[in-house]
């Protein structure tokens, strides 16, 4: 394997984060990158999409995260350099020459987003993970050309890392784990600008017990209580901030607006800037993927609130002015009544294709075993003194009781109006009482007699 | 004066904050303006432009700034209503039949605001004041319709507290002076937001010690340190922050780039979204400003990036991938060189009018007297025990360094390129070389014996 | 019930505390309580005691916690009398009537501790509780004094609050329950002055779900998380800070040495202050009691260290310099080596009655079902919208994993010295290989292959 | 000059701490020295010594401050080692030779503290500085036995840097001068467990900027406004902090308490502990001193309030209670009234001797001249990117207001009572009533017209 070196700047370049203190740009190669018009794109990008609508603060984008996910990566890369410097390959400690590869694969490793990426990927077919590895690798991009300074198979190098086929496990789990440095950074920054107290967990300590071994990175036996904290931040983070149900209400709404723009469009009945045409046409390049920004999203939805279609001008206006979905919890059982609600919701006047909508948010909050998946073989080991290794959930009643769990919640969504009481006009006065007698205590319920679910 | 009220919501609405920890939103009038599609609209609009070009968290908008500024004046007049309530008519303490008002005031202060307010108002004419008092006081808007659930005269209320011609000095000082909810919250916020902890003070503080009285608002004596804290920590944010070079590089950039679409617009050859091409065309009206924001300009500046013009397209470039113009201090002798560094500037192969700029930055961070202006006769006083009321800049010797002085800079902005060393193609070298030498410690100097200034 | 009132200070005297920002004194009883002999007295009394030998910043004493339960209790009262008002008696609602009588049990709690209590406690026969109810309601105190202003009967009822024989559960739980004012300022103080950051919770967001109901405090259910986040802060700061092998290291010690102090004084060979020996002679009263602080002992500790007798001198010495002993891990099978590694640590030099031990410290989290003890019924209840109650743990994965188990350890205490290896004299150099044997990652292990226990 | 160094640990030891995060003891002889009993001492004295009677959470100790000294001091000296190595001797750089030097000295600097250091000096003429270097030179304490593990020279180079004629700038300043590790960690530790923020600075930028030259240590240009906040912290923290007037008030009971207890030792009348028995002797030694702690002297308080001598009982009672005196400011003119005033208190029963002083505090903030004295040229600097230097209050407006001023006051003390109106007695009505004629918003003034000083 070849070292990876970049001449460290004369001067270093720092970045002021609130998060982290200070971004540091040690290397040409790094401050290239950052440079790059790739990479300055994400600036427009918000980290969490919607979630804006609900914690105001929230409008950090991945720009920052990028840069934070590199400085966790120089930072624990340095201290594995300084604390576990490898003698003789093999010996499950660190080798330094990794340090430039793993940090450039942190400050790239989510440079395939585009605005909304979970709705976008659904409904056109984009990957952003595949984005990520076309704008790294493809010669005619800006990052290539920064990384290809360094050697002309270093762009491969980081991609093979993004795309965890890099033959070091120590490096690729660094990056991609239970316990990486994306994680450590979204948790942290997420919980700082939601003002979500409850995401913050002991990054200090973390980093005095995170250490490499053979197969990746574990945990000295000191440290149990950090990691498990940890996992716990993170099962909060989801819980709280991630599935609130008004954001899940706000992309239930972006995605009916995105496909009613589709139909239109395949009509021909849709002004649209001609960015966003290439996606609904199915015709896109990397060219037109890089011109996607929340900002040209929300400059169509504008144009669409003065459209001749009553749903789309309607969707549109709600989620650019921030009119949510109401909802309520259902289960196996309860699902059965979302026929005859629909039906409610119709006879009210709205369109159920576009107004309503199941959907189910459940996180995996830890698992101790992942044979295959997007984080296979990520448990978390925690070393003993003689250094033998422990997974975490052996040690932590907490993480125990998360382990491959599921944790969430599977929500229908519905027009806030049939939850009115007393319209003026009593138009739909019955349609609305019916319809409610169906809820109870935010969830859906076949009507009978309460059982008594507790003392 | 009739009492303004607004029913109270059954179940207060709360907004997580980080600054405040929570916004509480807890009459119908206040919910339903910011429901409206006016109020909305200020997610959009970052509250510091260009600065998160320069600080990367500083990604917050309006919306929260005004939250935040409502939430401040909330807690003030509550505290107000509970320590000093007024007995009798001008006894210099506090009727609680203001709350309501002042509330919306600090909700509504900044409601006129568009995309890069400043450089906006300075091409296109627009104010921010004469349209926020338009969203307040025009039927048709939703702020409007909002209002006037409370009495068709409030509207006109909440215009004339922001407008400072309402008639009681306590409430208009609430939200404009020199100590006001409106600068509490965007020092804080901006400091949370920048990471920059020097605009840090003890809100808490303050609260402990801030009164009203007959002429407006004041401080109990024990509290001097508390204000003089706040008054530096203001001075400490314009220095560092609002006043960064690289920010008003970026602003300078925007502004020739407006500038040059103007020119290439009224020429016909520039392609244009038709909500600013009203701006371009100098018809806009109401309709067309609120559909105004970040969002829409940078979908322009994109488009701009293909510009057959290649001025147009490089600076459209430069200010979205931020390539920021270099810059020096000048001051009114070195000033006299500026035509001669342009003369270099312009053989090196940029235009002038493009590509340089002077700008200057300079704030009053106190003033003790101010019979005239945007602050007049806002000074700061300090009650004694006794009730007599002295001058902050009497009692504290940092305001009173600051009192009344001009504190910044004035600097001239020049493409970075002009500071290259050895340059490949060796071609401007030379113009480089002869440009550099009128350079010393980031500023321009004549060339001359450096003068021994110090020691 | 007579109503308690005491009249309000015309100037609101505020403390600054860096948990909770200021507590406000607003009446003369409260005033005067923290003013009397008694409550100043904690001030000599540091809240965790030898916990400052391992997380150095925890000085912080019982005064500052007595001030911050009350400082809660002040806000939670004063927040139900705003959104929770009761109506008619019975209604599940807050009675304002209760505000100051909780307030000042709030304040009064812990009155009854003096230096290192549990320790005091097991070997002089105090008890603080006892002790706290005798100095509320003797004659003879400031406290009991300051209270009698309020009405004769007010002390009595102050007493029987945190003796928790008061008949409103209201007011008993919100000074000692599973989720307490007694508690959230603990776990928020002893996670700052240690700086355990991981002991910290969202007090805000606690404080917009917790309400009364007829049995006493609960929490609304958007507010599940928030109360799970306390638990789980709670179960940290047990497990990583109240239990840490080293605190427990020196309350061993402390034990030992006055064990042995008591043995001497009995044989008249012990230098001691006059009011110590009271209760080394066991003849004490409430007035010796109130003279003992961390200081008196800690100058009895000093004069031993130049004891004849060597076992008292070191032990003094040990607690006084931080000398702790070392520990492993215990279990029901490894505690049979325990009389072994008594006899190779006597031929070693050392005294196992003094210089060894076993000490176990296990906490329940939390409890679902407490019929008795100390907790009794104070289970955590989650009130849904239609006013039903759901205990804690059937809604919270994390709690129901803690509920009703007991987390921590058992350890065996000994001489460091017994883990030298290769010690110049090699007089014990045999015996301490021998010793080491046993212990195999920081626990005692019989001699066998080790077993396969994970992997 | 000899170079200095001791064996790293196998395994770093850390240290918790809630202002700096951890403290790491690196290597053996740091180890050793905080072990020791004399360093162990320091967790028995506060800080602030009676500043927690004002500000409860100002319960920490001299142990803490002198490791935060210390970890700054290895901070700042491994950030000189990486950034700014010296290559060629007197190039101005920083030699790593000095970083366990300059690592002790920081550790130690403060060893010298006894409980009450200030008044303790003026009363029994003792030297926390010189006693300092006898601790660390002295062959019979456990420091110097620590230190001389690295050579037998390095205790008298440990106390050369301490007492400022070691011959490096660089090493003597990163301890004492006006920007040194000493005050930044005094400010920021203070500044936490008072809660008060406004004695909080930018440390990481203070850090980014701070840098070795020739004479001592400077900070780059571009971190002119982190030092200048540092200052203003610096101000405002002696201010309200140091300078409290409560806080004062305390040392001056403390002051009369040991002399009153001075004058009954003379006259055999005094029950006294031994240790304390040779301060008031006279001929106390090194082993009294390090015997020495606040509960030493609490405890000695204690008895005193049994005391036959009223005025020993009640000042000790005062100090052990908290029953500050009450005063006023007074200037040049109005002190002219205090020997009225004093005939006053006499007449209402309190002799003046003891229930008054004249107590100044004034601090000077920055001096940039300072020929002699303790800060003696320890101004500034500033360094220009040319490598010269500007000194700080040329640059800074507030710096330069600060600039050899003194800030601060002088106040009269005396007996609450005093303050009295309408006691039940009415015994000393007149006399109160006569006393306070002479006090006007917190000033003494003679009686006249009141003048109009301001507006």
């Amino acid at each position: 394997m070849p070292k990876f070196t970049s001449p460290k700047l004369a001067r270093e370049v720092v970045v002021r984060d609130p998060v982290h203190g200070y971004i540091h740009l040690e290397t040409q190669v790094v401050l290239d990158v950052v440079r790059s018009k790739e990479f300055q794109r994400m600036r427009r990008i918000k980290q969490l999409g919607p979630t804006a609508f609900v914690f105001p603060g929230a409008t950090h984008t991945r720009f920052e995260h990028n840069l934070g996910v590199y400085e966790l990566a120089r930072r624990i890369s340095n201290l594995f350099t300084d604390k576990y410097p490898s003698q003789v390959p093999g010996d499950g400690l660190w080798n330094s020459d990794e340090n430039l590869l793993v940090q450039c694969a942190g400050l790239l490793h989510d440079i395939g987003h585009g605005p909304y990426s979970h709705t976008f990927e659904h409904l056109f077919g984009t990957n952003h993970e595949k984005i990520g590895q076309m704008i790294i690798t493809d010669p005619s991009t800006e990052v290539n050309q920064a990384l290809r300074q360094v050697s002309p198979s270093f762009p491969e190098a980081v991609a093979s890392v993004i795309a965890k086929t890099y033959n070091n496990p120590q490096v690729v789990k660094m990056i991609s784990s239970q316990a990486d440095a994306d994680r450590m950074d979204y948790l942290l920054r997420d919980a700082y600008f939601t003002g979500a107290s409850y995401g913050e967990f002991d990054l200090d300590r973390v980093f005095r017990v995170i250490r490499p071994y053979k197969d990746g990175i574990c945990f000295t036996a000191n440290g149990m209580h950090a990691v498990e904290d940890y996992i716990v931040s993170r099962y909060q983070m989801y819980q709280q901030i991630y599935y609130h149900r008004v954001n899940r209400s706000m992309e239930v709404i972006l995605h009916h607006l995105l496909e009613r723009a589709q139909l239109l469009y395949q009509k021909g009945e849709l002004e649209v800037t001609p960015s966003l045409a290439h996606f609904l046409a199915g015709d896109w390049t990397l060219d037109d993927y890089l011109k996607m920004d929340d900002g040209v999203m929300e400059t169509n939805f504008s144009m669409w609130t003065q459209s001749k279609d009553p749903i789309l001008a309607d969707l549109a206006s709600r989620y650019l002015f921030r009119k949510p979905l109401a909802s309520v919890k259902i289960d196996e059982e309860s699902k059965g009544l979302i026929p005859k609600l629909k039906r409610l919701i119709k006879q009210a006047g709205f369109n159920p294709d576009y107004y309503t909508d199941v959907n189910s948010a459940y996180d995996e909050p830890y698992d101790a075993y992942k044979p295959t998946g997007k984080n296979a073989n990520s448990q978390i080991e925690i070393m003993q003194d003689d250094g033998s290794l422990i997974e975490l959930s052996h040690l932590s009643p907490l993480v125990k009781a998360l382990n491959g769990t599921l944790q969430g919640d599977e929500r229908f969504f519905f027009p806030t109006a049939m939850l009115s009481r007393g319209d003026e006009t009593q138009l739909f006065d019955a349609i609305y009482e019916e319809f409610q007698k169906y809820i109870k205590n935010g969830s859906l319920h076949y009507l009978r007699r309460p059982s008594k679910k507790n003392k």
